[in-house]
């Protein structure tokens, strides 16, 4: 294996060694600006009970992703046994289990309908709508992946809370007495006493009286613990996502109830698309699930026209995404230079972006972009597109939906160094479709226990 | 009734104080980026017969309005027996006639539609469309509410004068002699007689062309006086709004011609939705109408995705929203700050918005914003909406469509101070709907007319 | 003919003499910002077998075209027997055959579709479709006009090339050799020995190896020469646009397949709308065609809703737009003046803008705004218009969809210095409709042959 082309071709296009992208996972952070690593995510609550987190704006992080600007990322982890008290916000919500068991119900004026959820579960929580999530899990935490699409302002969202603590306070609160006297027929006093909790006041009158409340003992707050009892309670006439279809238009559905739409021994890979289901629909929105086996690869592909946003649940790994150089940098440089005529030269330079995958890692692959994720160990992604009907995945190598071998004879001749007969007998090598071996070369003689000094070695460039 | 809690409220939240924002109007114009006084429209046109005035652009006002950046709201108001000259604007309307009578003219290329016009009348004039507005009352002005959305500009419109003047100019003198002769097939010296009003040019012979014109003896411009004959002409073939049906594809549709969707004692509320018809279709705006009899209040609610632009047409009242606190700064701290933690903490700070309003203001409900309107004489606003698709109306308070009654007995419990059985109590003392008595304390012991005494009380807060 | 009032007229609105617009056409191009001429287009690609040109981003032309922020035009151009090689972009694109012969394949991952194209052929190529475009003509150059439409990032959008040369390179080359290994399950030697060209490398293999290649003896590039032969195996199967119907879901259609929607003897407007075709349904895009022949105008008109970027493919000739005066520095002085009173004044002044055409020239004209086009030799257009669903052309001169026909006696009589009669027999003076003789005073006495001395002092002007 000659050491040399690669890496001329890497001083070629002026990017990091190979050593320090792979190496430096947090220079590698802030120079590809595809990934986004744990601590892009700002912590928007959090107390013993869990944690909301909220993904960095994709649009603030780089100019690459202005088709992005409204939407954002969001993370809900929750203990064994707690409840994400009532809100509703001023964005539309697709909630996706990553692990755990919950139970959500959402509220209408006039009905109410919960739900048992588990991994792969799926749903569409429209703007506005109030709800509460409880984790209904005796051990397990529960987390959900939650992309946000708001409705007032692009990218930016507000949260409003039914309820009011020392910290938060109920949007009932910011009614005046009159209005709420009027609003509920009732002395202002009892509707302060029975519905919104009052503020840094009489301390131990307060105390007094939570102390009082049957089933509370810890301060109200944003995620609440709930007796066993009360998950009994909730989990009265709560329904499960259907196991035979995906296209209820508002209930539930996973990822997993239908077979994979790419699957063999390396992996599966499950995907929704709007066309299959009428929640996706409204939005425009794709949602997969992709399990990468240990020391497996899903094969070079692109989306021709959904831009996703890939979330590392489980596992570790690698992806490679191609772009173009500079990338990031292009928009500024066109209004600098007028879009001079050395332009057209930049933009036909070829990038790679690779990073290591770590749970709660996010990336994001731009339509067109392609793009190949190995597992070192049996890697979890879940992934939201945007932009996603009439999205088609070409893969670039492999068996099957292989775009390549469809070019024709003389434009093969025509494209390639190679002549179109060693073209074909080179895409024939690879007898897999979709995923395939990550180390072919050493699984051959050896078994993947054994190939961990090889994998070192790699990792070491 | 303690007047500490909710002085202490203010007081933490940091808003200014009751009296002042109440008080005076100016200052809360200025503080309440929720309110559009009268003097927030400019205006764009005005002479003896009438005039046309546009508000602010919503999203020059405060950044929380940038999902508005495409709207214009606009007044048109002219005296008896006057017409709009005709012109065509690069914008879609949404018109309602606010009070008066009508008769609009709307011309294709090959047909001509009129149609009588009365108050609650609305129709959608696609962009483009020439059509002109006659007042064909003897005694009362003419009124209408328009709402702009423009097609080549976000937020910006032009409108394409048939007719010149010494002000403005017809559009066809924008055509050189040499077209203009072409398309006429005619000398320029007729075209320009015939067709097109000469500019600060021979005065003398102007004055007296003019004075040879049978019907019209005034300069020509925007808004002028027709005869009562020529309305008769006018008149003719005009139809009115269907008194069946609200789901016409172009003729109007009057907002009372249904049903209210809420209604008793104290008011009465009309909506058409996109739902319900196919012009608000297109465009995916609601069009609706209240009525709250003086002493009323509309119940606090929310939108669950619609925006709506609300006009004051006549009485008085006050609204009060509930927001976040500092909403219209947020966006740029965010991007100082960069997001930084404590964004969260600032983010959960509810404030109450609150003016008082007049015939002529505007004020604008965010999505998942809570809002409550209280009458002090008989209140009448219309509103439009944007983002009307699938808007779900959420009550926080009353009998029917109280979204906080559909909360499970556990989650009371753990989201509000009192216990469930109190909240549901509490819920239970309002046994009207949608609208209440604004004093129901007062009410039960004097009769409307006698409390005036107290309500100034109130006001002099 | 008084000159008088036309130069009187131009100087109120305070621009550039007529003379001077009508002659000197790069000021004219930089004052008048409908217009683009040819050098505003880049050359992204060129080679001795054609070359690749973009157009200036609208949007960064003027801020007039801010809604065509997300459309960029592209002009390819090719010798007979060359082919485009393999790509695909971040962009959906409508192509549309200006002139010469192509056969387009285009690829999905599990199928291949050839199509023959010629002039007027018309197709929507999606976002990420590798696709291929040879020249099939023995003598004629291909000119192909194409629209993107960018999904990643408004106004721009990148290409991905399959094959490699010395100044571009292929996408696959991003990829690293371990993934590269794995997924063609082959060695890294063969890999780029087969598909990927090396850069700078080796010269002397390279050009042996090159010299090896059985069909191909140049540079591989974006535009390379193919051989009788392979034209003849590429249009193996390749169908050709439907002659009866334009409603295909994927296969090309052409303009002139149907009859044209106005035409007499000066002229033939052709025209496919969103809702007679389902691949322009989806991007709400109109393509029409143009054919306006010597001495004969396109009689004034607008578009209602569209903004058409119109190409001039072939002839001379002349348009002209009626707008607002200094239209494209109205935003800025709106946001530095908070849209002061005084603003109304000034956007009620037309502006004419004039410009010449020649081939290569393109113009945008955009909703709302009045446009005549004259030809000086044969003249063809093709246009292409956004927001073109429910687009209405209504003409301002002419027998028939003349709109101005269509208002009422009263009106007349008020919007107009004739009287009701004058402006009636002035509109039935001209007896065409849509095209009409733009000379008309000329022709009467001689032969259009003659009065080239006439039009010579018109273009003196």
């Amino acid at each position: 294996m000659a050491i040399k082309a690669p890496f001329q071709l890497l001083l070629l296009l002026g990017i990091i060694s190979l050593a320090s992208s792979v190496r430096d996972s947090s220079r590698s952070d802030q120079e590809n600006p595809f990934l986004f690593k744990y601590n892009r995510f700002q912590t928007l609550f959090e107390n013993e009970n869990g944690h909301i987190r909220l993904l960095q704006r994709f649009d603030k992080r780089s100019k690459i992703f202005e088709n992005l600007q409204n939407y954002r990322l969001l993370e809900y982890n929750s203990k064994p046994h707690t409840l994400f008290l009532p809100q509703h916000n001023d964005a539309d919500f697709i909630l996706a289990v990553l692990s755990g068991k919950a139970i959500l119900t959402v509220l209408s004026p006039n009905n109410r309908n919960s739900f048992n959820l588990e991994r792969g579960d799926t749903i569409k929580l429209p703007a506005g709508t109030i709800a509460y999530l409880a984790n209904r899990d005796d051990n397990k935490d529960l987390r959900v992946l939650d992309l946000a699409i708001p409705v007032n302002r692009p990218g930016q969202f507000q949260s409003f809370l039914l309820s009011g603590s020392e910290n938060q306070q109920s949007f009932l609160s910011g009614f005046s007495k009159n209005i709420l006297e009027a609003s509920f027929n009732a002395n202002y006093e009892e509707i302060e006493r029975v519905l919104i909790e009052e503020q840094e006041k009489e301390p131990q009158h307060r105390r007094d009286l939570r102390d009082r409340r049957s089933h509370q003992s810890q301060e109200a707050s944003l995620i609440v613990k709930v007796s066993r009892e009360q998950i009994e309670e909730l989990s009265k006439n709560a329904k499960s996502s259907s196991k035979k279809s995906v296209s209820s238009e508002s209930e539930p559905f996973n990822l997993r109830n239908r077979d994979p739409i790419y699957s063999n021994k390396f992996g599966n890979f499950f995907e929704i698309t709007p066309e299959k289901n009428p929640q996706l629909q409204d939005l425009d929105i794709l949602v997969n699930a992709v399990e990468i086996n240990e020391g497996s690869l899903l094969l070079p592909h692109y989306n021709s026209r959904s831009t996703v946003i890939v979330a590392a649940i489980e596992g570790k790994g690698e992806f490679e995404l191609v772009g173009q150089r500079n990338e990031n940098q292009q928009e500024q440089r066109e209004e600098d230079e007028e879009e001079e005529e050395a332009g057209q030269e930049r933009s036909r330079q070829v990038q790679r972006y690779r990073a290591r995958l770590s749970p709660g890692d996010v990336f994001v692959i731009p339509a067109g972009h392609p793009v190949a994720v190995s597992a070192s160990s049996n890697l979890y992604l879940v992934g939201i597109g945007i932009n996603a009907e009439n999205n088609q995945r070409n893969f670039l190598a492999g068996e099957e939906d292989n775009v390549i071998s469809q070019i024709q004879r003389p434009v093969k001749e025509l494209a390639f160094p190679g002549s179109a007969q060693q073209v074909d007998k080179l895409l024939k090598n690879q007898n897999q479709s979709y995923f395939a071996n990550a180390q072919p070369r050493q699984r051959e003689e050896e078994s993947p226990r054994k190939r961990d000094p090889i994998s070192s070695i790699l990792e070491a460039f």
